[in-house]
């Protein structure tokens, strides 16, 4: 039987991905051969790649001049790409959790890293706003959505420095002014298809001429290599990027990005609800920093030992996934693109009986 | 109607692969969750991984104190991260063909590189022999078989100064002594699953003994870093993975690594016993280097005009994939693990019939 999935990625993907994705693996259209045996160079894979790639760009709405990339090693391999190509002097970093740590961490090893602003004094349960950027740093980067402490931001803007955010887990569930950024990059396994395949979106422009000059970089390692190869310098992932092609037809068939938004709002408005109205549990996060794709919760005060116990009883009732990061305990819904409303139901009507049996 | 498959990788897998695969799309054993939506972190996944590991092991008769790892990337990535972690003043390499070269042109990033051996000025065509290797150098690196030009080595010697083995595209299809290396790695997208997973077979004293001290390296890019993450530092490419997992089940139901290789020495001694009668092809590698996994072959002399029309009737014939490598043209039999003596059959009389039609 299918559960109800609320896992923070790897995740719930649409019926249709799953679908086509096993019909591929038995055979890649009428080809005669399985998405998996296909040469990456064959035009049954190329058709594959180039709608992903123009999917992207559509749903998206991304300026000409950018480039859109499928690589391999997820977004902490980025953690460590991007400074390696682009941090010469200084870069601006703004710290909201576990993620932008560890792009921090990377980027020091590279050259200066100043903080601008960060919420770790308050555990991360807010988003700072209102930061100042300096003007000589290399680049700001930013995480849009932090999947284990629930915070994100929606709007767009610019700075006086090139932009780069790592958008991994809450990339097409919102409109994106794509121009505002030099490069978004993340791992696909969340809203886009299956683990494996890391999706970077890059101004041609940026990538070539603020790469770090008298750095030596390796072949794999330089955006540039892959805006010149297409993605394909080497084999790339190629059934996981026929996954995203999929998704992206789910998405696009769905509303597109404005589509998901009202969505991801839909299932987070209930699901917030019924944190604030229900006695047994509250939110953690301040509101105006909440995610619409993580929703962390926690017993209410004094409830604490049932904690175990509310997480036994949604396994019972078909959900799976709702337990809190290793690192900071607790409940966490993640609600994805291919969640559906169905789903918030059952855990909201869960929570609503595990209430009664225990007032 | 299935084809023919002799693509140069990714390539023909076994059936039970692609039906096995196809059922974990739509549902992971009985979890009610798609092996693309399964949290990494949990026990059902877990078990793929750790299967995959364990057959890895088993197959290939691996000594105690090494590791297996999945990674992103592919072998090219590998071929800056060899250098970048144990590279610390020279390094000894044997050139045996583009993937050779590419291994030399990341490591000159590094340090010194010498090239002990190199079949270039024979157009890749031979397997270089007794070379020695400078006691000095840091490491050897080794191609065990290279598939655009067809040649590969079936001995395993240790050396003086730990060996590190790109093994993309033979791995598996003969019995290795592994204790002979301190690395073995490659692209799984040949004999081992689908494209987007790299294995690593590396000595645990190695990585750590032989990590170049004074140079900073990120995370990701260390082979610590992984092996004691068990190659979770951060999402790994999962259904990859799982494909991995099927195929090694497969080689271990169809008699291991010794079952592989009877097999691929009969596919190719068919082919190559094929090409010296048949007068209308002539192979091009020497006899003592040929590779029994990458077969290539052109038309005889006088009959090169025919090359076009030779590559239209094998298609005519339900056969994909003999095009040769761009940057060498001709033909190219790959007869990975998962090819079968119909399959060659199919080819072998295609050249048959191709000939009594030009008589």
């Amino acid at each position: 039987m299918r559960k109800h999935i609320f896992n923070a990625g790897p995740c719930k993907l649409p019926d249709s991905t799953l679908e086509n994705t096993a019909k591929a693996v038995m055979e890649l259209g009428n080809c005669g051969q399985s998405i998996m045996e296909v040469s990456h160079r064959s035009k049954d894979f190329q058709l594959v790649f180039d709608e992903a790639v123009e999917l992207f760009k559509e749903l998206l709405n991304i300026p000409e001049n950018y480039s859109v990339l499928f690589l391999g090693g997820g977004a902490s391999t980025q953690f460590a790409t991007i400074p390696f190509n682009f941090l010469k002097n200084k870069a601006a970093y703004v710290n909201t959790g576990t993620w932008s740590s560890g792009a921090i961490k990377e980027a020091k090893l590279f050259g200066e890293v100043e903080v601008i602003a960060s919420s770790e004094d308050k555990g991360y349960t807010f988003y700072p706003q209102n930061f100042e950027v300096p003007a000589d740093a290399d680049y700001l980067h930013l995480t849009s959505n932090n999947t284990i402490r629930g915070t994100e931001f929606f709007e767009d803007k610019a700075y006086d420095v090139p932009v780069i955010c790592d958008m991994s887990s809450d990339i097409m569930s919102r409109p994106v002014d794509v121009s505002k950024y030099a490069m978004i990059y993340g791992g696909c396994q969340k809203n886009l298809g299956a683990a494996g395949v890391t999706f970077v979106i890059i101004n041609n422009d940026f990538a070539e001429k603020n790469l770090v000059a008298d750095r030596v970089i390796p072949t794999m390692w330089k955006y540039t290599t892959h805006i010149n190869k297409g993605s394909m310098n080497n084999t790339p992932p190629c059934i996981n990027i026929f996954t995203v092609k999929e998704t992206l037809k789910w998405v696009k068939a769905n509303g597109g990005c404005a589509g998901m938004e009202k969505l991801a709002i839909e299932r987070c408005d209930m699901l917030y609800a019924e944190m604030e109205r229900n006695s047994m549990f509250r939110p953690v996060v301040e509101e105006g920093s909440r995610s619409r794709m993580n929703i962390p919760f926690v017993m209410a005060e004094g409830k604490e030992d049932l904690m175990q116990e509310f997480l036994d009883f949604s396994v019972s009732k078909n959900i799976v996934g709702i337990k809190g990061h290793r690192s900071v305990g607790g409940f966490r819904a993640s609600t994805y693109n291919a969640c559906t409303i169905t789903e918030v139901e059952a855990l909201v009507a869960a929570m609503k009986e595990f209430e009664s049996m225990k007032a």
